[in-house]
């Protein structure tokens, strides 16, 4: 084939076919709610928290060091410290894009300016590899970072060429020299290797996207055919660690580090959109599918192991040692977008909204300047606030850290908040497909007329009422769709012209000539729930959590009476969880345990005392009120209704959740 | 104080003060049974395995390089790599000790040999470090492992001393030279550091014994005292890793690297029993009550997390992520049997047994030439065989591997089994203690007469009764005590002179004029139990274990109709297992989960099948049938009986087990 420019919208991921298309910054806004203060803290506090630690860690310094020639011995930060620089970027331009201040803007050039001296004549770019005194170029591949660095690099340069296609600050054409040079470098007559950790790939086909060169798109093609065959060699943690173990089309699940895992699946399912190629798109939809199922926290978290940050094996999801790394949160957000794309399937966009509210928004604190690195489900000890004036160890915080030795997910964050309107809404020939409900507007520009128009309103996900006006007008039918939740099992409704109906999990839809002022509402049941974890995982055995819409929630210590630990809580299942204003509350028992020389008797003990009553909190907002214990899964006290002979609670009926047909129906 | 050499007899730790007196090889014989029939695999088959894999991985091959001045870049191994050798020395040493043929003598003194000529003329002796093109010495005490490595040298040699006093092979020699180095560099006015890794401190301690001279000792002690303070640094894991971030005085419990904790606390011990210090021993009797009662596997396993071989937080023991490293089993022994000698406490010596037969006994393959490196409570994929002809990575080995990368562990078993003898029975001026029980004689030397001999004859752990004959005469009275199991909670009875009477847990003692041929009989109860775990340790909640005896047991899916997993099986544990012949047989039932796209649901959902009758298998047995999967911890169908409200099983009594007072009674 040859690439034409996909047809040009201020999103992400533009592919040239698949089922739906994006709506990207251009036409759909965010106007208020819990996203819109995310957005607005991202923009007013977490980049300029970035931009100070990147010059205090010297990442950026590294390329005037370059540029200087005086590299060797003096740059400083890990292997992948350039990456950090590039997403960076990135988050500016997508916050540029949103309408940044001229301030912004100016910060984004000098940060250009500084990357664009270090680049080689040959379009050769990283800080360190390379230079006088450096390890040649390319000669790690394993664990050197280039290939990735790149891969971020060329992610900059398509958000700017989205959002400010006219732009003269030249970072397209940096990107463009860095890409050849990989081309060069890497193409079917070069080198036979490939980066350690994926990111090329994806990037490779958005940049190939952007500049209609075929020669990207072949690349990254090359790139995910290498990959599977051993070429990286063994290491400690097995070749699965950089799914290096079998071919991405014969593998059956996510595998390996979290990470890397679903870059690499994101750019396998971008090759087969722009080639054509349905094998290699069941073959990742399938991992997904097994991944989700068998491996995935209830957050949407991802990656189990703290020793390789890598999923472990089916059911292995331990919630004190859950890794459910930030940026494999925002990893699984970006493959999940791209199978919807490509699939149109409610259970994609279910992933990405329970990821973004459990794992993406629980990352930044409240203020935007400190971030967790992993999401654990389960604080046994409060810990300290790490200090602010030093930057952590990744996993050792506990509670979020301004900085990291390894800091990829501070950055990962940001770029994701300043683009995440592009993944609220999608268009097709039939109409429009809400996928992710924010107060705000949406348009499809690419529809002839004045068409298709929207204005949401919502309160979501404080309340569950999505209200829908119509506000083009044409008087030709055209189809809207409502994502209902996987969890919303029962009692939600969709109301059009004043008529109610259940609909269910899936896609609730309306085909109909529309009238500017008509209004659709979505109503989502929003009482609070317990749930129950598959029997097989056996880390949360005997234990429910709560949910409340997408929220997941948690029991922290500052919100219980009397001690620091949360471990003795019981919570009596046949009592669900109830509201008390605006906070959900649980009815629990402690209990006593005895403390012993041995741990292990012969009969079972655990005498229940007082009851209390805990009001939860919802778990994207916990540890910002000072060291604390938490969890997220509390076991029960007594009999577990529905164990063993599968009992049901009152009130609820077994029904099984699956995911719709691959059709927006 | 000046030391004196300790009373000579042929064990690894002779403490010159403390409640209990060791007794040796000399005094000891083991006769046959499970422990004999391990000795003797390790001698006829482990120890020349271990010569073999030392010569092929050039590890022996390391001091030949450096005896001709062409060691650097030659070298093979990890940094650690001397001390396997000097472990397998201390293990021919034992078992030459025991009585080993000619050749094993011939083959330690051809070691010797060539680790002789490979020592500096000042007495430093590392093939890492030092020598031409290679990094200075001490330049990296942090990971360089030297004095790990002369603790080492310093174990095997009194092993020698102790076993073959007036052998010439001169690796006591060596051994002193070494010691000295070390005592002139690190003393008082010398470098002030410590190693990375404890195991100099205990093994300093040792050699003073065996020399008399108190420089080693005050060279251990100063060791101990300079740990905690953070002179090694910070590392990615944290400063506990290393012991470094609390004075031992001050820990509350043991933390980190597992095997670094117990040696450090091992030589503390030892320096307290030396130094008569109390506070010192206190500090570490109370971190090891600690760990005991909550960082301790039910198998006596220590160590749950990959990532660094350390202990989690309290109650953190996941079963299928257990790291329970075969070294930390030898290291807690190691601890424990230090405790026992210094308090004469039975929980010490409950500990040793249920690590011998559940850690150390596990590690080795039935035919001695492979073993285990970790040993995981869960094994969820069957996994494949390790190559023989390959080294394994440490903890990736689904089954035991012939040799390891890091191949610690064959060794430290080969060294334990080699003089597992000295850690049976013990003197007082009273009499006799009996802690471990092996058909076989024990006789104290030290005590003058024809006095304190008896003979032990028993079929245990196979059945409960253990017969002890008086062999010797003696008109004084002396007291007889026998070690009442911890987990023998009721039916143990003791019979004396035809009288029975039944005993607790704790040491059952008798104290009379003995005639030869007078005959006591512990009996302890084999049937097999359930056993529970305190409701803290989250990761097994709603399991059940399944002990009888010493000895816990698993389900191994190689023994269970139908399908390579054991994870469908529920236990009802109102139906306590039975035997069958030999064997152990749990009453269980299948469930048949639902395969669904999302594992968390409104409901808990675990239908239940056929029921199955599964027949169990030590746990130490396990994985010697090919691949498999295994669980020691089952979980519970319906209704778990005392959960809740305390109830209790059929036919049990609620007995907190507590350690008997610091005496023996």
């Amino acid at each position: 084939m040859t690439m034409a420019p996909s047809a040009s919208t201020a999103a992400p991921v533009l592919p040239s076919r698949g089922r739906l298309r994006p709506l990207g910054l251009d036409e759909v806004r965010i106007t208020g709610g819990f996203w819109a203060e995310r957005q607005s803290v991202n923009a007013t506090a977490s980049l300029g928290h970035i931009a100070h630690w990147l010059e205090r860690a010297g990442w950026i310094r590294n390329f005037d060091l370059v540029a200087a020639g005086d590299v060797a011995g003096k740059r400083r930060g890990r292997e992948f410290s350039d990456s950090e620089v590039y997403k960076f970027l990135e988050a500016m331009a997508w916050e540029i894009g949103r309408g940044g201040d001229p301030e912004l803007e100016a910060r984004y050039r000098a940060v250009v300016h500084r990357v664009a001296r270090a680049q080689d004549a040959d379009g050769y770019l990283n800080t360190m590899f390379g230079h006088a005194g450096q390890p040649p170029r390319w000669s790690d591949l394993r664990w050197g970072h280039e290939l990735y660095c790149v891969g971020h690099l060329l992610q900059a340069a398509v958000a700017r060429a989205r959002t400010r296609p006219d732009a003269d600050d030249g970072l397209v054409a940096i990107a463009r020299r860095a890409a050849d040079n990989v081309c060069e470098t890497f193409g079917p007559d070069g080198v036979d290797g490939l980066c350690g950790h994926p990111e090329i790939e994806p990037a490779l086909v958005e940049f190939a996207r952007v500049t209609g060169e075929d020669r990207y798109l072949d690349q990254a093609a090359l790139f995910v055919e290498r990959r599977g065959h051993g070429r990286l060699g063994d290491v400690e943690w097995g070749r699965e660690y950089f799914q290096d173990d079998i071919p991405v089309r014969q593998a059956t699940v996510l595998r390996g580090h979290a990470v890397r895992a679903n870059y690499l699946a994101a750019g396998a399912v971008d090759v087969a959109a722009e080639t054509d190629d349905p094998g290699l798109l069941k073959a990742v939809r399938d991992q997904w599918r097994t991944a989700v199922a068998r491996r995935t926290y209830l957050t949407g978290g991802q990656g189990s192991r703290h020793q390789d940050e890598a999923f472990g094996e089916d059911w292995v999801l331990p919630p004190d040692r859950a890794y459910s790394e930030t940026c494999a949160g925002v990893a699984s957000v970006m493959l999940a977008w791209r199978l919807l794309l490509a699939c149109g399937d409610s259970g994609y966009a279910d992933l990405i909204e329970r990821t973004l509210f459990n794992v993406v928004s629980t990352s930044p604190a409240a203020d935007g300047r400190s971030f967790f690195y992993t999401n654990t489900l389960h604080r046994r000890e409060p810990g300290t606030v790490p200090d602010a004036d030093r930057p952590s160890i990744r996993a050792a915080a506990a509670q979020r850290a301004p900085w990291y030795e390894v800091s990829c997910c501070p950055t990962n964050v940001a770029r994701t908040l300043a683009s995440l309107t592009a993944y609220v809404a999608t268009g097709d020939d039939e109409g429009l497909q809400i996928h992710q409900y924010v107060p705000g507007t949406i348009t499809d520009r690419r529809v002839d007329g004045p068409g298709r128009r929207i204005t949401v309103a919502t309160g979501y996900p404080v309340d569950g009422e999505i209200r829908v006006r119509i506000d083009g007008a044409d008087d030709r039918p055209w189809m809207l769709a409502l994502r209902v939740p996987g969890w919303a099992e029962q009692g939600a409704t969709l109301t059009v012209d004043g008529q109610t109906r259940p609909v269910r999990p899936g896609y609730a839809t309306e085909r109909r000539v529309w009238r500017a002022g008509d209004e659709v509402v979505l109503s989502l049941p929003m009482a609070p729930r317990l749930t129950y974890p598959d029997p097989r995982i056996d880390a949360v055995r005997g234990c429910v959590a709560v949910e409340r819409g997408p929220l997941v929630y948690a029991v922290e210590s500052v919100d219980v009476p009397g001690g620091e630990s949360v471990d003795d809580l019981r919570v009596d299942p046949s009592r669900p969880p109830t509201m008390a204003g605006d906070r959900v509350v649980l009815h629990c028992v402690r209990i006593d345990p005895s403390d012993r020389d041995w741990p292990y008797h012969g009969t079972a003990d655990e005498a229940e005392r007082d009851p209390v009553e805990v009001p939860l909190v919802a778990y994207h907002a916990w540890a910002n009120r000072g060291p604390s214990t938490m969890r997220v899964w509390i076991p029960t006290s007594g009999e577990l209704p529905g164990r063993g002979d599968n009992r049901q609670l009152p009130g609820h009926e077994v029904v099984p959740v699956t995911f719709p047909p691959d059709s927006v129906t």
